[in-house]
């Protein structure tokens, strides 16, 4: 019968605030894109009796158990061990890997201290996982059963052994698949209307039967919709779901699959040959330091004013000073007044503005903490949008780029942007 | 015997790669700071048998486990429902949760729905551990041989929960605490160094048995040092190390425990009634967004100038063109003139600049990628330095974000914040 995958995150620096535990999160996501199915995860101690433990209960009823860490060259370092004691079997000296770790230090000039041996270790029937960026060779044991892979826990070298050693080996193991799914990402705003519309759109296309969940995410809402199983009629309905659901929740949706708003944004701009500027007050950069995770956004983004205070909104923006008085710094007038500023005097396309009470504090009884005004300037039209957002004081900056970015989106002509 | 603690996080959506797990991250650093001792961690799934699998193995010999999820309205929330199968009890219905569920949908002008009634079981011994920000109460239940807490996903009601209902209860268990530690804070650069002057001091001054351990964090390098136990004689000895070790490190250590570095900096510059702009490039915000994480920080933080292209270096930061020409962008020259424009022209009495190629395009033989340089103009001198850092694109500009604020508090008269 086919098993699923659990994984295993080794160290004592994970269970006691030294380290944060990033390995099984990275895993999970990899490997739910490609189809396959996380059982559980645990993160244990460097005790030799833990770690035989964790792998006892990981392996059993299973085909893949991923165990991170423990693979260094100091006594701390038990993964192979543990492997061996599991097995009941002794460890041997992978010749190979000895020659391997001894190249890799007198490429440095250094000599290989014997410590280092240790990590050529390794159970009789199992293979040596190359690690290209480190001396710590992986390894792969298989049975009938199943297979478990030692990787290392450093990130880098963990990522990039998954991709070159582990995935290929996957598809000769009896692993259980997750039948396919369509992801559809819509924009911020009314998540829980938009979820009714999605289940109303299923019920009255007879397709209820469809798996679906909703997945809150930086930039608004995911729906994912699962076919019942690996049929082609399941294929056909869920193909039919995810039409229907996308023209129920049009325009809002954005993308399918896992494309970044901010990113097609910027392909969608640098297509036309536009720029793009920003005039930011509660987020203070947020939204420029958000844009900029694009390589190559130097195309599109020039830059942008941070006017935090209220003089710097007058005097670098050029927001009037009877707008402030009279509506405040958290206004449309405000919003508009900014957007216009800076497309106008750092002269681009376009402008997006963001003005907004973050908090904890600053709110009123008119304007409560949380109150957001973002504006989108172009050529012709300036438009602009207020809400009142929930969270707390990141959050609501968080959100607040995400309402800018989706007024853009509009601005641009709505609709998907990944087409 | 005094035992440990171990966590259980609960869901579906936390293995399928939908939600990101973050409640054991943070309990970890929680508990940790307060001493206590985490034994381990599993993620499963909301399969019943699954729950209650992980509950027994995690209550076999420690003191108190915590349950993350499954406290939710739906039959997919099965946490209390685990318990009792673990207990061998059948639940009761709490007539004081039903009452405040029934109340909190109420207030709302809302009938509380039949299903939300699940929300008051619990195992007949049990209490009921109140949420004062959602309709899921959780559940305390002790024994003779420790507890189990059921608390709700959900992270700002299991944190806020933690605080005000947990954290209480546990001086009531044997629980086996950490020895006492001190925690320094020292600015980024030249990591290894670092640890290995602590290393050498430790061993001058006869305290090599002081356990240590390093963490690298946003802002620079943690260094933890731990008594051997909790006589006074050990902590004798771990005041003295810690003493030592801030004076080597001196004037690199800004804080001790958990002071955030740009916190405490806008508090220093808030004490003496300044003022602070910021001209970025390369992070094109994140300095800005950084700085305002800190509450009240409008204070201080007036708001700047994110200069992405060259032109705007030149127009809004008065950067020569005989600069940029000569210099280039990414030089000493540019950061000083980009802080200096800054301050001047939007009026502040510190201004910080950062200018660097983050990657993964743009370097060249001359500056590679990761070439970063930060400045720091203040009324009399301006002061600069530049770094090639190793990572990449996003931790690159995370990294120079932390130069800048490692210089500003140079420019400030160096040494510790918190005090």
């Amino acid at each position: 019968m086919a098993g699923q995958i659990r994984l295993v995150m080794i160290g004592d620096e994970l269970l006691d605030g030294r380290s944060y535990e990033s390995n099984s999160h990275w895993l999970i996501e990899r490997l739910s894109i490609e189809g396959f199915i996380v059982a559980g995860t645990e993160i244990v101690s460097d005790e030799i009796d833990d770690i035989v433990a964790a792998l006892r209960r990981a392996a059993d009823g299973e085909s893949l158990v991923i165990v991170g860490g423990g693979l260094g060259p100091t006594v701390d370092d038990r993964s192979r061990e543990a492997l061996g004691v599991l097995l009941g079997e002794a460890l041997v000296e992978d010749s190979a890997a000895v020659e391997e770790i001894r190249g890799r230090f007198e490429s440095l000039g250094r000599t290989m201290p014997e410590t280092n041996l240790r990590q050529a270790l390794r159970p009789p029937r199992a293979e040596m996982l190359a690690n290209p960026i480190g001396t710590a060779p992986g390894v792969w044991q298989t049975d009938e059963e199943g297979a478990i892979a030692l990787m290392p826990g450093v990130p880098a070298e963990m990522r990039r052994m998954f991709d070159e050693q582990l995935l290929p080996r996957l598809a000769g193991l009896d692993l259980e698949r997750r039948p396919a799914q369509i992801r559809l990402r819509a924009t911020r705003g009314g998540e829980s209307a938009l979820a009714e519309r999605v289940e109303a759109t299923l019920i009255a296309a007879g397709l209820a039967s469809i798996s679906r969940s909703y997945c809150v995410q930086r930039d608004g809402l995911d729906v994912i919709l699962r076919a019942r199983d690996a049929t082609p009629s399941a294929g056909d309905e869920l193909a039919r779901a995810a039409n229907g659901v996308e023209a129920a929740l049009a325009p809002r949706v954005y993308a399918r699959a896992d494309g970044d708003l901010s990113a097609l944004l910027l392909r969608r701009l640098a297509d036309g040959g536009q720029t793009l500027v920003v005039a930011e007050s509660c987020t203070a950069g947020l939204l420029g330091g958000r844009i900029v995770e694009t390589p190559g956004s130097s195309r599109v983004f020039l830059g942008g004013i941070i006017a935090y205070g209220d003089e710097l909104k007058r005097t670098l923006l050029g927001v009037s000073a009877s707008t402030l008085d009279e509506q405040g710094a958290v206004s449309e007038a405000t919003a508009r007044e900014m957007a216009e500023g800076a497309r106008v005097r750092l002269g681009a396309d376009h402008a997006l503005a963001i003005t907004g009470i973050a908090g904890p504090a600053g709110g009123t009884a008119a304007k409560p903490v949380g109150s957001v005004w973002v504006a989108h300037a172009a050529s012709i039209t300036t438009r602009a949008r207020g809400r009142i957002l929930p969270g707390d004081r990141q959050q609501n900056r968080v959100w607040a780029v995400a309402m800018a970015l989706d007024l853009l989106r509009e601005g641009l002509g709505d609709g998907r942007l990944d087409l």
